[in-house]
């Protein structure tokens, strides 16, 4: 999707109506244009030779890049600093992340972190509808795409609907396509909760992003075509890789 | 809503599987048992205080507190730092932030910052299906909730379907019962895109969050009842405020 908004902002986006624009951000304006010009995949000057460009102190284009860099605006690659490509434009659907990328015309894969029985708690028991204490799977996957890691997927289910899910199921194929095919369900009805937080040190490290790193998570809660819960999942995105779409209509 | 998965972050979320756990998410973790033990509203101890009783640096304790009040988890009151309440829930519908904000009780106010004409760029005219350098309005309002600024909205939509937009419209009132009243038309088809974002200089100002806070940034065009493009909206909201909540059904 284009974005009209956005090409107005640099005319106002930066200008207080009263106070000063920090120096940083002034910097961070005039490297957009850089980027503009470079392109996708294109590789940016050095700090040093930014620094001399803009007449200001490399400290001051280091907060700039932070930025941009936080943005996805820009990438590391190697050593250097590229121009990075658009977020990827995720539909927020009741389908999986693995048909969700695929449409995008990327390929998708998973990499399992943990496979292990819990105990519900009141609150895991109250959304599953089981008791409290009832054993739960929960599974925590790191999502990729095109071999990037952009995510991490802890899923929350009962046991007692598949008590095998540790022998039968591989981990880096969909976990909706397993679903359909040993229980012959699926989500039909989902309620999803968006929210931007940061990353722990951990998720950082899994996902291999920078600490505290804004990402997008996704709380959902999934019923299957009889109005059973099926599952509770807690995904997390990379903020600077990632948008979510919606169409909605007026239905009242 | 409840929040199972996080329920289970204390025991795994900030242990890296390898590496160590750094100091300051220690301390933010020992941190959330202090705000859990305060409730909603209660005073933090200083940074003095809690420094000694965690045994760690001062400048420790802030990174901790900067972390916790970018995540809404604390906020600033006068000098001091309370723990804040938990985030709005605003459901994503064709409905305006008016009528999202009125159903969670909450009292919906906007400020003016600018209403003036455009020339349409390429982009915009596309999406609005105008001559490129058409007039637009641009209406840029801060969003408040109970008086407090939780966002920042700017709509464009062609000057020809609004031509005295700048003398009917008070617009400290909603937009939506506006064009329902002069226009007979509302939004029936949205499409929306969510990002996070870092707040410019200028927006942080008007809405008056610390600069660089992450934000959810919602990209809006809708369609009245005759297919005829409506407008475009651009809202910014306060990451540590919001959150965005959806129902998805099957349908394929």
């Amino acid at each position: 999707m284009s974005d009209a908004a956005d090409a107005h902002t640099p005319i106002r986006g930066g200008v207080p109506e009263h106070g000063r624009v920090p120096k940083y951000f002034a910097v961070k304006t005039r490297l957009e244009s850089v980027l503009d010009e470079l392109g996708e995949g294109g590789l940016l000057p050095t700090e040093r030779e930014l620094a001399a460009r803009f007449e200001v102190a490399r400290e001051t284009v280091r907060q700039a890049l932070r930025e941009l860099l936080i943005q996805g605006r820009v990438r590391r690659k190697g050593r250097g600093t590229v121009v990075a490509g658009p977020k990827l434009e995720q539909p927020l659907s009741t389908a999986s992340y693995t048909e969700g990328v695929r449409r995008q015309g990327r390929v998708p894969s998973r990499h399992l972190i943990a496979l292990e029985k819990l105990d519900a708690d009141a609150v895991l028991a109250a959304d599953l509808e089981i008791g409290t204490g009832s054993p739960v799977w929960h599974m925590e996957r790191v999502l990729l795409a095109d071999d990037e890691r952009v995510g991490l997927e802890s899923t929350y289910l009962p046991v007692a609907r598949l008590p095998h899910l540790d022998r039968n199921f591989a981990p880096d194929t969909s976990f909706y396509a397993f679903l359909r095919e040993h229980l012959g369900v699926e989500p039909v009805s989902v309620n999803e909760r968006i929210e931007t937080v940061l990353a722990t040190p951990r998720e950082a490290l899994l996902i291999g992003t920078p600490p505290a790193l804004p990402m997008l998570l996704l709380h959902r809660s999934s019923r299957d075509a009889s109005g059973q819960p099926l599952e509770r999942v807690r995904s997390l995105y990379r903020g600077d890789r990632f948008s979510f779409t919606v169409q909605l209509e007026k239905n009242e």
